[in-house]
């Protein structure tokens, strides 16, 4: 048997992000634009800016900046603050993510499983 | 802002069972028939029994022992090992609750979160 284990983030009772918008927002800084970010998960320019846009509402604050020309073609990078709270994001849901596995583990000893 | 999460054992690649269900199971153990456990959760008997017999199927080892009467008006338990396992992950569950809440609070200072 194994422990599975689903994270997000709310803020006043609606869903900010968990685990695959912060992958999103990551690519973004990463690759320099939106575009190249939704195209690595396989979806379209529209859907990726829709949902940063969604998650800044839901956040409170932007957490992604667009550069001069324009959002279709213009660059994007995170906001320093935008970065530090994907970047703290990522790491808990990480750490999160190994601290449920090691607990179950030590909870069921491997002969209890069988 | 707030973490939540959600954790559930598998086996095999299969659900076993998450919180909801270790309450449904906690439930007969308390009240001592899978039907009061199910207007417990207002589920139906069949519903639950199917439940049941899912859980033990996947997990590979009977939880419920169902006592003479039938299955309709006869007496539920534990089995020793369903016991052991329900608790142990009613336990497990709630450990990794608070864990979860702990480690999001001290990585996301007050401050950060606004």
């Amino acid at each position: 048997m194994e422990i599975k284990a689903k994270f997000w983030i709310e803020n006043k009772g609606e869903v900010v992000l968990g685990g695959g918008k912060t992958a999103l927002l990551l690519a973004v800084d990463r690759l320099g634009t939106i575009q190249s970010a939704a195209d690595q998960f396989g979806m379209s320019y529209r859907h990726a800016w829709g949902m940063i846009k969604k998650i800044e509402q839901r956040a409170g604050f932007k957490l992604v900046d667009t550069k001069l020309g324009g959002k279709e073609g213009g660059g994007a990078q995170l906001t320093p603050r935008g970065r530090e709270f994907i970047k703290k994001t990522d790491s808990l849901l990480r750490d999160l993510q190994v601290a449920v596995e090691k607990r179950f583990r030590d909870k069921f000893q491997k002969d209890s499983l069988r």
